[in-house]
């Protein structure tokens, strides 16, 4: 383990939204107790104000840095969280929360439902990123934390991020959206559906009450997540990672076994997804990103953004397909044109959306550098 | 009926490869008899060199231009193919069949095995490109035809340009491959890797032999074809046709019904391929793509195309992601290096790869006027 390592790390539990204090979801319903599975990397200092929140994306949980006990893998974001890292725990006090509607620890589609004593399963009530992060804030609050250094996350993890400063203005000192969108596009929109269409059409997803039957629908789960893997990488990146070689084999074999290294990677990595997530949770946590519209309701984006406090550090990647450089540069636009202090910085890299898991040496120097600004600011003065 | 049709067609067979003169298949099996369907449009002339053979994509058929009795809809390319058209049948015989693999009347999965009695299934071997034009030039030798004007034809139908122009040069006075690539991306086979596990893990594939139980993998097949829907439009396309707009309602309906347009029509592109095409034909088909490769064994593709007697136009569209104009570039630069005469038009266009079926004008002109002076140059003089 590393001196950069947070260590051994261990996920915790709250209990907010207790009835009759339920969490009220855009849907209209109302849910809870809701149990959030969160991580805290550093220590909180004495003024409270060294607080940085971490989003996570689709498919993320709570454990961002660190190890669990016995674990050979790190957290999904352990490149970037840690003592001298991006996030530096020696100077800031890190917390990442599994989201609503989450198959790691937060109460999701397959949590008990306290009504019946079974899983929710699609009696789960759809959830929007606002409503994720009505829980993060309701974390805070339970955390003892009113105002937030800042608040970052790539892909729907930035999309949190953007939901929070527009709906929470006086908690965000700071906002860091990365590799994300101000809205989902129909090419994302897309994905998705084929995504859920694969896991609501494979015959073992029962209708979303497979958890009782103890026979999952991986088929479907799996071939949902081999979708979302082709627009997490670039046509680049596959080209250097696979190209056209064949696995473990030196000529075609003219059947429909696998044999190219990326139908391979494919396989593996759907499969591999099988066994850590859960496949109403897939639906729910899409259905999310595809509600996504920061402009619904608005007439621009620089509408939706007018009563955001926050200094901003917006970055995107190059080959980034999924949520690309120009949908950044719109929420830039929209900033500035609310007078918003934004820097903006497009990272050139050949990863596709995945860059912002891998591209850890430009992100650091950037992230690190607008967090001793931004503490700074914080201590000479706070006009708010 | 426009005065710019060719009418009523009728699809034309003929039975090719009788044994003992099978066809000797890129696998190694053997394989015949072997049923084509075709359709001709025009009049062969005297010295019979007037002739063009058009080659389908991935789910076209042998009926490219009119209307079969008590259709509504005509061939599916059918804007390109007509009196005064940019395939001017005034002018040109035109010739199409439906690939060897296909489900459209040659010879396929779906088809009678003789020695069974019963339908192929996955026993049928796997074809690849080259074994489509052996088909194609066999065809070709039973209509009497020993040298085409031209052979054309976008995405699937311009690796098979591409791949006769390689295998039979003295056959092919002039190629027009459009929106098509020398070989298969890592990107491209990822996709057809998802879309192939789509129709093999439902269910009621079973193992490819569904036939006999009258129950098809439809929803393995449509969830493909969903998949490749997303290729074939762009990022652009998609946004000016569908947006985020809801389909038939004005607000989310918090559940995961259709609810976005992007989605009904997906699920209706799907639904509808399904009643037109075959599961088995499908597997064969994108295998069959992905195995293409012109350069497998080559140092270079300007060493693959080193044979190439044939002028060339090729034709690439902006916005198409599946192929993109890169790929037809090195086309070109390859030609080029052999010293082919050939010319190379890039057409604006937002509709992704569909651009190939819908951006008619453009393609109109260039094609005619192509066509016409590789007959002028026919007629004047012909060195071979």
């Amino acid at each position: 383990m590393d001196t950069r390592s947070v260590g051994i790390v261990e996920t915790q539990y709250a209990t907010l939204f207790e009835p009759p204090n339920e969490l009220q979801l855009d849907s209209g319903e109302k849910l809870g107790p809701i149990t959030v599975a969160y991580e805290t990397y550093g220590t909180l200092n004495q003024e409270r104000s060294n607080a940085v929140l971490l989003c996570h994306a689709l498919s993320g949980s709570a454990h961002a840095a660190g190890y669990h006990e016995g674990d050979a893998k790190p957290g999904w974001w352990d490149d970037m969280v840690g003592p001298g890292k991006g996030f530096d725990t020696d100077k800031y006090f890190m917390i990442c929360a599994n989201v609503i509607g989450g198959c790691s620890g937060t109460t999701g589609p397959s949590s008990i439902n306290p009504r019946t004593g079974r899983p929710y399963g699609l009696a789960f009530p759809v959830v929007t990123i606002a409503d994720m992060v009505r829980v993060q804030r309701e974390l805070l609050r339970y955390l003892g934390i009113n105002s937030l250094l800042s608040v970052s996350g790539g892909s729907m993890g930035g999309m949190q991020v953007l939901q929070m400063a527009v709906d929470y203005p006086e908690m965000v000192r700071s906002a860091i959206p990365i590799a994300t969108a101000p809205l989902q596009s129909a090419q994302g929109i897309a994905f998705d559906v084929v995504g859920r269409r694969a896991i609501m059409s494979d015959p073992k997803w029962r209708g979303g009450n497979y958890l009782s039957f103890n026979d999952p629908p991986l088929d479907g789960l799996a071939l949902a997540r081999m979708v979302g893997h082709i627009t997490y990488l670039s046509e680049m990146s596959m080209r250097r990672k696979f190209g056209r070689r064949l696995q473990d084999r030196e000529r075609y074999g003219y059947d429909f076994s696998t044999e190219f290294e990326v139908e391979s990677y494919l396989y593996y990595q759907g499969d591999k997804f099988t066994q850590r997530f859960d496949a109403n949770t897939y639906l729910y946590i899409t259905k999310a990103i595809d509600y996504f519209d920061l402009t619904n309701g608005k007439r621009s984006l620089a509408e939706a953004l007018r009563g955001v406090r926050s200094k901003f550090l917006v970055i995107a990647f190059s080959s980034d397909w999924l949520y690309p450089p120009a949908q950044s540069k719109a929420i830039v636009s929209a900033l500035k044109a609310n007078d918003v202090d934004v820097s903006y910085c497009e990272i050139e890299s050949d990863y596709g959306h995945d860059a912002f898991l891998l591209e850890v040496e430009e992100q650091e120097r950037l992230i690190s550098n607008f967090l001793a600004a931004v503490a700074r600011e914080t201590v000479i003065s706070d006009p708010h």
